[in-house]
């Protein structure tokens, strides 16, 4: 059900909203029956928050679906991550903060080791270190700068992890992978899946024999394999569809990148890592020109991601001594939640719902005493899904006109 | 996800389900932490009754949308709102209880004031009262009974709004509306979107041509803009999805009308306003032709938009002394929900959640004690959708089958 159409026809002038994620911040418990990482953290300034809001369980995605941060965020922005789809190449571009354009076409690629024959030894070059794959692509990006009329751009990832992207006309996505998935076998060749992808097939066979070439001498990291090959997608903006001026504040390359795909301001931030004195800077500095703030704290996924417990718990705390700061802003509707649960017990993103906190008039009371999972589940909200939270705010800002009569 | 070939697939024959709609019943405080409608009530038999039933909290169509009467109750019948939609022209010749016939256009009309040369000085004629409305439509009617083959009836809606019904051969509803938004602009000409809405607007156009040669000479409804013209929808009947014979009591038009399109019968309910005896009368007279009630409340709504928040309160107290007589009539199965929230404190629809009542057969214990928002939350049921309730009845009803092996 694509609610935009409704939305556009419903809308209203409101509110300012400020939706808060922290990222992964649902969590579980180390040992059953035990605290999770908001339980255990001390937060004496959100359990006064949630005191006076209204609580609720929140799905980012589907259950039983542990989201990335794509179709995670995307669905707290109120795009059904099942229509909006980020392909893969893309996200990866969008997570370096790669320059990447509408028609550029991005793939992950892999380093792989080749054998005499051209086959692959190693389809992950013995996993070489980060510092390795960046002399290596300084290598490409100064002996590749283009293929015929076509831009070569390279971005080292991690490991034998790296980006490539594309830039000239009349490059479509349609390209088949040219990993052949194991050991003994020659890189693919790309094929054009569609007549629009025709160029970028051909392009991509030649950028795999220039590579070949141009590292014939390195001894592990001397063969590519490309996959996943995506355009920028093309989405409607909060502006079309919700008639709000947006502003993202975030940290980290992937937050602004999604921010930016659904026609966000992405605000420049000063500091370093979840920056918060940099964030309340610009959330301060541009309160009066946007109706919507997106604000991105991103330490809580990563310590849940490194399996620290404490690190979580100390992140959790840490956004609770800053949140009076964002309360003293007084945005007409706050809105605290998670793009996905990243327990610490996991190390990895789960499928877990997350708690929703809202700050907002036309509450009603409700039993939920702190922002916890627990206690969400006692909230007036009930249990809603990612894509619902958007409208949500909007009927709370007062955006939203009756429905039908 | 259209469940009606299921549920046509899985029908068996059953118990007695009667489904009693307060309409707008659920509330807010108006006060932050206060009590809302429901919970300030004194409602001694709802509570015996909560306690021996299963409570849940239901969305009535989405999440933040604040439904109208329309979409809210063709959920709670069951039928997906976003599918099953009912033009805004059709909907108010429901409103009306106006002769709205198969193949009749509705347009909602505006009387307007124009100046010499036919711009548009004021889009609302003044707001002129009910009753002014009411003397030039029966001008209107007297000199406007046809154009060509094509009979016009006129109905007073309020203010300077009316509904004017197209009937005639090959009328269809696609035309343009013909209010130009501001004023200082002639209205615009209705223009079809259509082949089979040529004779449509050419008839529109005749017609806002016919109504200023009536309406030269007063002063202020001289004109007429048209908009949302609609035909009555065909939808599926509650004998063709459920296999149940429905029975409609209700007091007021909308209500009637909306059941009628979803083919129940409208039993005559005497009695003014929401009518609790000749109510009360209808059912028993009726109870043994029918499988299913459907029974409206009007006055809770009504309170609550007029933002009297004691008077919806008594309202809610009056249904509870007229509850035994219901209960006596013993259905298997006992619904009670609203179609939408109607907070006195919004005096208006909003999107917030109602509570669901089911006394039927295979309940579990749950802890919900009261017919109120909060404790609806503690209820087994759960948190569902309004058009997730129908096949909910049909299965304490005994009416359906096991879905798949």
């Amino acid at each position: 059900m694509d609610l935009f159409p409704i939305l556009q026809e419903l809308h209203q002038p409101g509110g300012k909203i400020l939706l808060v994620v922290l990222d992964g911040v649902g969590g579980l418990p180390l040992e059953p029956g035990g605290p999770t990482e908001l339980e255990a953290a001390q937060t004496p300034n959100l359990d006064r928050l949630a005191a006076e809001s209204a609580l609720g369980l929140l799905t980012p995605v589907h259950p039983g679906l542990a989201p990335g941060s794509g179709p995670g965020h995307l669905a707290l922005f109120g795009y059904d991550p099942f229509r909006y789809v980020v392909g893969r190449g893309a996200l990866s571009a969008l997570g370096l903060g790669a320059d990447f354009r509408e028609g550029d076409v991005a793939l992950r690629g892999n380093f792989a080791t080749l054998d005499a024959e051209g086959k692959v030894v190693d389809r992950r070059a013995g996993r070489p270190s980060t510092e390795e794959n960046q002399r290596v692509i300084a290598k490409l990006k100064e002996a590749i700068p283009r293929i015929e009329d076509v831009e070569i751009h390279f971005y080292t990832e991690s490991e034998h992890r790296f980006l490539v992207i594309l830039r000239g006309e009349g490059l479509g996505d349609g390209v088949t992978d040219t990993d052949p998935q194991k050991a003994g076998l020659p890189p693919l060749e790309a094929r054009p899946l569609d007549e629009a992808s025709r160029k970028t097939a051909h392009i991509l066979n030649l950028l795999a024999e220039r590579i070949r070439a141009v590292l014939r001498d390195e001894p592990r990291l001397n063969g590519a394999l490309f996959r996943r090959a995506s355009q920028k997608p093309r989405f409607p903006s909060f502006q079309e569809v919700y008639s709000l001026r947006a502003a993202a504040v975030a940290s980290y390359p992937m937050y602004k990148g999604l921010a930016a795909l659904v026609g966000m301001e992405v605000l420049p931030v000063e500091g370093e890592g979840d920056a918060h004195e940099g964030k309340l800077k610009a959330l301060r500095e541009n309160w009066d020109r946007y109706e919507f703030f997106y604000l991105h704290f991103k330490k809580t996924d990563a310590k849940g991601e490194d399996g620290d417990f404490l690190g979580k718990v100390r992140e959790i705390e840490r956004f609770d001594a800053f949140l009076p700061e964002l309360l003293a802003l007084k945005p007409e509707v706050l809105a605290l939640t998670g793009d996905h649960s990243t327990p610490a017990a996991l190390k990895a993103h789960s499928w877990h719902p997350v708690p929703l906190l809202l700050k907002a008039p036309y509450l009603r009371r409700d039993e939920a005493g702190r922002f916890t999972e627990a206690e969400a589940l006692k909230g007036s909200l009930g249990h809603l899904r990612g894509v619902e939270l958007m409208p949500l705010l909007l009927a709370h800002a007062g955006r939203l006109l009756k429905y039908g009569a």
